[in-house]
């Protein structure tokens, strides 16, 4: 948790994984080595909702990054598994952060 | 999860709460209600991080609807508790949703 120059950008990746995970934690894992290498990368959260989604919250510093990325060849071959297999459904949002405030006790 | 219109917004409110909780619980489920009462707002989602950091994400429709909700007397109230007690650091990002993808297996 830091405080980031604005503005800079957020890929919120929202899923529920189906019953076939047979293969999706080698693939993950290598996505996010493979992601952490791309430029214009800042850092990678992932959450857990209280209803049980799963939150990968992927931080960029431009739009043009996040295009370079989603065409990278083999995220693109990691998603179609992903649309075969592994999710029932995922939402994605593409978001600008506008604003950041951070606050620590001293 | 379910596709929203573009453009929307987000609040998404990342804390570290501190060891003193006390009064905690029923001023937070106090904000959840009236906060879902205020104009513009769409959803609130809370996950937790792989860090266990707690992450509330609030969607609006309209950044007026955000700075209105920011004003709120006793919303601001409730923040400052936050501050002089129950959090020992927290970040907040606005962001403006510019493109959202939902996907279900069919």
């Amino acid at each position: 948790m830091e405080k980031l120059n604005t503005p800079y950008y957020a890929v919120i990746f929202t899923s529920r994984q189906s019953a076939q995970i047979e293969g999706y934690a080698s693939v993950a894992e290598r996505m996010k080595t493979l992601c952490a290498a791309q430029p214009g990368f800042i850092k990678m959260v992932h959450a857990t909702t209280d209803d049980g989604e799963s939150v990968t919250t992927c931080y960029w510093t431009d739009l043009a990054s996040i295009s370079a990325w989603k065409a990278n060849r083999e995220h693109q071959a990691a998603q179609d598994q992903g649309i075969a297999r592994w999710y029932d459904e995922y939402h994605i949002e593409i978001a600008r952060i506008e604003r950041s405030y951070y606050w620590q006790r001293s």
